[in-house]
């Protein structure tokens, strides 16, 4: 594919004006999924964006409810022997709070300096319309896709998704595909190309630890029995070394060990690890041997939440504790059962929990695996190629310290996974006052989304 | 003082129906000082009260206000040259709830097989009135004490002597005395003499750890920074070692070491080791070369009473916790200052504090030191010689794990130590259903106190 020679990309930068014009007319509709005052504006957004599906010529058309706010999905499933790609995108927002500290009015789309500044121009309605735009653009230009397409726009992706899991349920059939394209999820840098080949998945578990049948007065039996404190202390203190290293026996169990591309591409990623650490006033700590993002992208972690018990408010009581309470949380990496990191975290507390100490395990749960696009993945080689074309450069691998939901349910339920392919880029303030994305953007991503259709076209499922 | 020989204890026992007969009356009225409903009897017990030391013809007599229940209060002085005890007792009781699980009912003293039932009879009406009732029968029967009285009822002793300070604080003046003679806190024992001489002192800690400027998502950071929740759990397992010993340098500064006498004292003390562990479901634990008793009466101990940090909701929260917290108390023994105990437990964590995590002392208070009656102090010996002569055996000293309040604050705003002489015992079920005291314990009482006023006559102040 040489660029300046693809009809479908001329036609959309001839388009461009309108494009961002339509891509106004949803910016102005104030979809933020929390405000119930917002009911409407929901309602019309997915009014907006069906009949725009249809005027693609989109087909099977519809909102797909699962008990809360509904998606918009549409379909073009007649490339046979092509692979079917879903692409994701959301149309609700944030709220725009505080209104105040904003330039110009969150939901009246400004442009200044070459950045189009609206409450969800970067999350994620800008790339949403590109990415729909350029399905639009094929079936005007050539009467076809290059891959079969279903379109799948969500409306709770700033609340949490609390009914796609439903919806998956209920339209299981429907959504099958080989892959999912997602809007969401953007540039990691303008000038380093980078493809996201996954996430670090989770599981949880909570526990107590019991010392007495009731708390003691420290008068009475200070000095001479066990406190449950004391002993939660000690406990979860066993869990890191003093450099920060996990010490669970086989909490890395099954993790794939890092390649050499692994740390070249971790290292070739633009990170101020200086401003990582100062922005949050943390200071370092963690396993030995790797580097900060490999600590947080490509290595297991575990962390207490949450720590209780005893006497928490105003004042003093001279009590012993006779429970304490934990809630901790492991991130695991490609390769590894989060049970069975989970079940080495539980053996590890039951071998260190002291006789005259009772440990609960009060609650398992959350475990999924890490999220893992193949390096050989279709959909990684074509973004790779794509990136290739438009930055001249070799994408480099990243991955995520933590899985986006849509992406942990997707490959849970339907068994497929998500290539990121956003045109935002970080320094855009999403979720904050004056929310910008960038116009120059826009033209990139309708050629980015152009050629990746077509570098997936004829590529092996899955 | 040979007995059968004291014309003032021929005198009691002689009245010994009628003092019963006064007792009930007190404990008819239901005194219950946290029950708004009881105001109106609360006011009967004093006038009561007030109205017998007047017929005793102690002087002085009054109440004592500081804003609460008001303290009964009423002297003889005409003892010139002899030393001034203050008798303290009060009149205010535990709630009786549950009242159904009471034989009969709680206001209404009944005696079963020897013993008198009704709330408030072993704590501390019952000893309270032995005391007072001896006072009137030497102003009876010789006309004179033979010591200085100053007699000081409480009204808010189970509610935690709320304004038992601002009394002591307006009626300073008034209080001067040369030691407390108290009708609360019991035997120990029917069968072994025990003179309490004293109780550990406390003070208290609050502090904070902060690892970050706000809390930070695991999945962005887990791995890579410092966990508050993990810092103190750290620095909290340092402060014992795995026996139990507190781990905290100087910790025991200035403690008095044990004296054989006391090491001998403290082992013969009636004291069913099994049952103390058992009874609250908790295992020893504690510093080494020390016996139970030793550990939880003689020597410091320090506990954590709260700690908490982070997502202690419902389900759960992938957060790295950027602070948590911390509330400790430390038991200190005679010879100790408490805040220098406090101050080597804040070297402590000062000292273990590792970099990249901010120490804060939040809070320190509530320091008092242990309070002691010299072994040779004259209301121990005195103690001693009417424990000899009722029971013909040398008395052991013991120490309480916990200070009583109103010892406290009689030591730290009169700089007096306080005689715990109650003829009450441990099995009697105070603040519970069917609390009794022994009516046996009535003639033993009035022939102690006799004796230990007769034995105070002629001590040198102090």
């Amino acid at each position: 594919m040489t660029p300046g020679n693809d009809a479908v990309i001329d036609a959309l930068l001839a388009r461009e004006g309108e494009i961002v014009e339509r891509l106004n007319a949803l910016l102005r509709i104030p979809t933020v999924g929390a405000d119930p005052a917002c009911a409407g504006a929901m309602q019309q957004a997915r009014a907006l964006l069906v009949s725009r599906l249809e005027s693609f010529g989109l087909e099977n058309v519809q909102l797909l409810d699962g008990g809360g706010e509904p998606a918009v999905y549409g379909e073009w499933l007649h490339a046979p022997g092509q692979p079917t790609y879903m692409i994701y995108g959301h149309y609700d927002v944030q709220p725009a709070d505080p209104i105040d500290a904003w330039t110009s009015p969150p939901f009246e789309p400004t442009v200044r300096d070459g950045c189009l500044f609206a409450r969800g121009a970067s999350d994620v309605k800008g790339s949403t319309t590109i990415a729909i735009e350029t399905v639009g653009q094929f079936l005007a230009t050539e009467g076809a896709c290059p891959v079969n397409i279903k379109i799948f726009l969500e409306g709770e992706e700033e609340t949490g998704s609390p009914s796609l899991r439903a919806i998956v349920a209920k339209y299981r059939d429907l959504l099958r595909s080989d892959g999912v394209l997602s809007a969401d999820g953007g540039r990691a840098s303008r000038t380093v190309a980078t493809v996201n080949t996954g996430a670090r998945g989770n599981a949880k578990l909570e526990f107590s630890l019991c010392t007495a049948s009731t708390d003691l007065h420290s008068g009475r039996y200070g000095g001479a029995v066990r406190n449950a404190l004391h002993e939660m202390a000690r406990l979860v203190a066993t869990l890191h070394d003093d450099a920060g290293n996990v010490a669970v026996r086989d909490f890395d169990i099954d993790a794939l060990p890092l390649t050499g591309r692994q740390r070249e591409d971790t290292a070739a990623f633009p990170f101020d690890e200086n401003a990582f650490f100062e922005d949050v006033g943390a200071s370092p700590a963690g396993e030995t041997g790797y580097t900060t993002r490999e600590r947080i992208t490509l290595r297991p972690a575990l962390d207490v939440n949450g720590m209780w018990g005893g006497y928490t408010g105003s004042g003093s009581k001279t009590v012993i504790p006779a429970k304490a309470h934990a809630k901790l949380s492991v991130r695991v990496v490609a390769g590894q059962d989060p049970d069975r990191v989970i079940g080495a975290v539980r053996q590890h507390l039951e071998h260190h929990c002291p006789s005259g100490v009772t440990l609960t395990i009060d609650h398992i749960g959350g475990a999924s695996p890490a999220s893992t696009l193949a390096a050989d993945s279709p959909m990684v080689a074509a973004a790779e190629r794509v990136l290739l074309t438009q930055m001249g450069q070799r994408a480099i691998h990243v991955r995520l310290g933590a899985s986006v939901p849509i992406t942990a349910i997707f490959q849970e339920m339907l068994g497929i996974g998500t290539l990121m392919f956003g045109y935002n880029l970080p320094d855009e303030p999403v979720h904050a006052p004056d929310e910008f994305f960038r116009m120059e953007s826009i033209g990139l991503g309708l050629k980015g989304w152009t050629l990746l259709l077509r570098e997936l076209r004829g590529t092996a499922p899955r």
